[in-house]
């Protein structure tokens, strides 16, 4: 298995909704059905769909929980971008959860929820350069 | 906030143990202190840590559910890749949880789970390219 993720889709109570939160915050998503909808984030893709498609579709055990064991996170150039971020994300219907601060690695971060309850770090890792194209690339401190 | 996904942390309960799988898999892991394992997965970072330490990083709620609504996908260039790559991750201590098969939207799938539970999708889909760098490209049919 080649070290590539194509797809990332979350599962979501309405698609609409969803779309309007991510589309708040500047993504531009397309849809060929009204079903579910795509970003293109980088050089993967990011897909809204419902739920309880989504579950069936995973063949995964939906007990409703708002997190699973999986965290997004969302890199920035800045500290000051964490803060933006985070402030774009209230504005958009987002929850922030724990705001921007230093943290004990030597960034500076905070979390929002989406609507769905899905979890975003907002991340300025000084370590780790992004690209022209958004590309991150891990060193080690 | 820019369309742009820099790390998907997965929260996994043995960490030299989940580092195991996907280095199986073919994956490279790369740690500072072994209680956090980075791979470079094209433009972004996957990450592995201990569950209890990624929730309360994302002021999550976890209920010890295995599946939280979001879903991780894998795609490949052939059909005959996706049964590859399930047949890998069965060698490498994974659960496929739908075998590869045709899919309505034209393209060839499966599911895999890893051994923490998170569920990827493998898949083959003729209309998205992905070109040399493992970058796919959205497009509608």
């Amino acid at each position: 298995m080649q070290p590539r993720i194509s797809l990332i889709t979350l599962g979501v109570a309405d698609v609409g909704r969803a779309r309007a939160f991510y589309e708040a915050l500047g993504w531009t998503g397309q849809s060929p059905d009204g079903e579910v909808v795509f970003f293109q984030v980088g050089g993967l893709v990011v897909a809204l769909w419902g739920r309880d498609l989504l579950a069936e579709d995973s063949v995964a055990d939906d007990t409703g929980a708002a997190w699973g064991g999986i965290t997004l996170a969302h890199n920035v150039r800045a500290a000051a971008d964490v803060d933006a971020v985070l402030a774009e994300a209230t504005a958009a219907g987002g929850t922030v959860r724990r705001p921007g601060a230093p943290t004990p690695w030597g960034g500076y971060s905070g979390v929002f929820a989406a609507p769905d309850g899905h979890v975003w770090e907002v991340a300025h890792n000084p370590a780790w350069p992004i690209d022209d194209h958004g590309n991150v690339t891990l060193r080690l401190g």
